[in-house]
Parts: structure tokens; sequence; C-alpha cells
């Protein structure tokens, strides 16, 4: 069996993970037979948004691996906490968490930076040449990672796009039921809710993504 | 196309919405063609969890409208904004927030209330004919809209399935896969979480139970 790393970033489309795509992930993955573990970063978050009214909760803190536990019903590990020998990938779901508090794209644009603990976490995986996905905007840590000409998407926004390259990728546009897969670097990216008008048109790229990534694992 | 209201308590398994439920629940009304609405009550969580230790975070309070709005990427009403006549019917996901928010059974058992504005917004799809969908241990709120012996399913879990039937309910065992329909009262229900060990088991009940009330409505 299969075991596949899956890399949260909070619990909430603007301030964290995003929950529908973490789930879809989580559900494809037990659907193909795969065993799973969930991790996030023991860091605090960005900030905390009220997704109801949209704005930033003043005076707010919230830690990303306490909230990333919420989607993994209390089953989840500290990056960490990673032993690279156990797993075959990692697939690394979308939300602002993923460029508010994986990395700082969010504010930084093309200068970001990888929070240190996510830059450790990852790169285990990429040294060992193991299969990584990128869903919806955390795949902005593609270049950082991969180096120059790395294939990926985030779908079809021309500003994150034209970042994507500046740091070193090579970005293709796609649409929401397809992935771009970088078979060289083991490499798989699909847009999700960067281009997702609903629940099932998100599902359908990140069905095929977690099929991707298990079959080059 | 059929519209379906949906109701959730928060974000999270242990103090909120199970995500995973509710997640699934979307999914599997947006597959079939149907659109939905999430709903909540506009009150504070009894207390907030941290989902990662288990343990009450003293003095936390949060609401349960506003996290729910992160299951929901913030299109989400108070219940106090229900307009009957757009509906077609009502899902309602478990997780604790079902049975510490929407009513006192985790606290009061069989003596339970259910929150007055939570009673305002259900009874008028029971009043209406409308079917209801009750998961994981929502069903606990079944003899209070429906009466004496209204039949529903937690699973199969003694002194929960007692309390169901001390409070005038007509309890069912039931497996994870399984759903309990009570055809009169067009009353769907199923254990999900209450016994599913994994999320692809959660999914086989939560999928029966949405084409269900699908038909029903």
């Amino acid at each position: 069996m299969k075991k596949i790393a899956i890399l949260l970033s909070g619990c909430g489309v603007f301030d964290g993970a995003e929950i529908h795509e973490s789930v879809l992930a989580l559900l494809t993955l037990a659907r193909a037979g795969a065993d799973y573990q969930c991790f996030a970063p023991d860091i605090p978050q960005l900030h905390v948004l009220n997704h109801l009214t949209g704005e930033v909760e003043e005076g707010a803190s919230r830690n990303v691996l306490v909230e990333a536990a919420r989607i993994a019903r209390g089953e989840i590990k500290a990056t960490s906490d990673l032993d690279i020998s156990e797993f075959d990938a990692l697939i690394i779901p979308g939300g602002f968490g993923a460029a508010k508090n994986l990395c700082n794209f969010a504010v930084k644009g093309a200068d970001c930076e990888i929070n240190p603990q996510v830059k450790a976490f990852v790169s285990q995986f990429v040294d060992a040449n193991k299969p990584v996905g990128f869903i919806c905007i955390s795949p902005v840590m593609i270049p950082h990672f991969y180096g120059a000409g790395a294939k990926g998407t985030i779908g079809t926004d021309e500003g994150t796009a034209a970042a994507f390259n500046t740091m070193g990728g090579d970005h293709q546009d796609a649409a929401v039921h397809e992935i771009v897969v970088d078979e060289g670097r083991k490499l798989v990216s699909t847009p999700a809710y960067m281009l997702a008008g609903n629940i099932v048109e998100a599902a359908s790229g990140i069905e095929k993504l977690v099929h991707k990534v298990l079959e080059l694992a």
C-alpha cells in the first residue's frame, strides 16, 4: 500500500488550506487504496480571516498545525516529525494558506520565501525524487524547489503565471479539469479553485492529480 | 433543479460540523445536479476545542456561523435568513457541533433542548413536509422534530440509541454504509463517522442519504 503525505496550511480558504480541495484529495487517495498522513507546520498563521465578512480579525491568532488538525480529525503531525522513508509521495492542497503560511507569496509575490519548516519538509521529497502534487495556488512554490524550467500550472491568471516564470518556472496554462505533469521531476499540478466554479469542477482536476501522483510513486 | 439547504454547526469534528461529512454532502449534491445553500445559526459555539490535543481552549470563543463559513467558502446564510419557499429539502451533517451547538445533547442527553434559532429553521422544513437528512450524531434531534415513533439511526451505540428512544424515537441499528428511511415523515439518517473508520466508509452512507433525500424532494 502506498503512503502519501498531505501538507496542510490551516483550515479555511482565506487564511488556511482550502477545505474542499483537502477533503477531495483525502477521499481520492483513500478510494484508490492509498494510505495517507496529514502534516502541517507548527507556526502561527499570517492572520485570521472572518470567512463570513472576508475581513481580518484584528488581534486574533491561530496556529497552522492546530487548525489543520480540524481537517485531519486530529490525526496530524508537525512537519518536523516527518520520516521520509515511510512515504512514497506528497500532495499540497491550496487555499490562501499555501501562499500566506507555507510561503509568503501572497505578500511578496515573485520575491517570496518558503517558510523554513516547510522548506525542510518538502525538500526531503524533492531530494529523494519522490513525486509531489501541487494544487491551486500551492504551485507557486514549484520554482523554489525545482529550479529553472520546472513545469507547473496555477490555471490561467496572467499575473500569477508571470510571477511563476519570473521565479524561474515554466508556466503552462491549464483548464480546471486538467493537470500539468513534469515527468522528469515527478511533479504534478492542477488549478482547482484557482479556476473552479464549483466543487465538481475542483474535483475533476484533483482526482487526475492524485491518480497521476500515485502512478509516479 | 432541486435546491437543498445544508445546516452546518461550525467547522471541525470536536466542536463544530464534521468537515469530511459536510464536504461529502456538498460534493454528492453537486454531482447529482442539485443546487445547495449552506446555513448556520448566528450563535457562539459551546466551546472551542484544540483539535491537535483534544483539549478545550479556555477563554476562547468562536461563532458557529463565522466558523461554518470556512466550509462554505464564505457562501453561507444565517438560519434566520431562510426563505423556505426556495428549498426542496434539508441535510444536517454531524460532528460534535450538532450535539453541542445545534442542540445540547452532548451535555444533557435525553433531556436536551434544540437551540431556538435551529428549532425555528428546521421546523419550517418539517411543517412543510419537505425531506430532511440527518447524518452521524445529528439524528438525536429527530424525536424533537417528528414526535413519537419517528425512525432514525445513530449507528449502533447503545447509550445514544437508548436516549433516542427515551426521547420518543424508534431507533434502528444501521451499518456505516446503510441509511434508515422513515418514508411517511420523509426522514433519512445514516451513521457516517459514528461508525466510519475512514472517509470512504463515511462517504458510502452519505451518498445514499443524499440520493434518497433528492428522490423524496
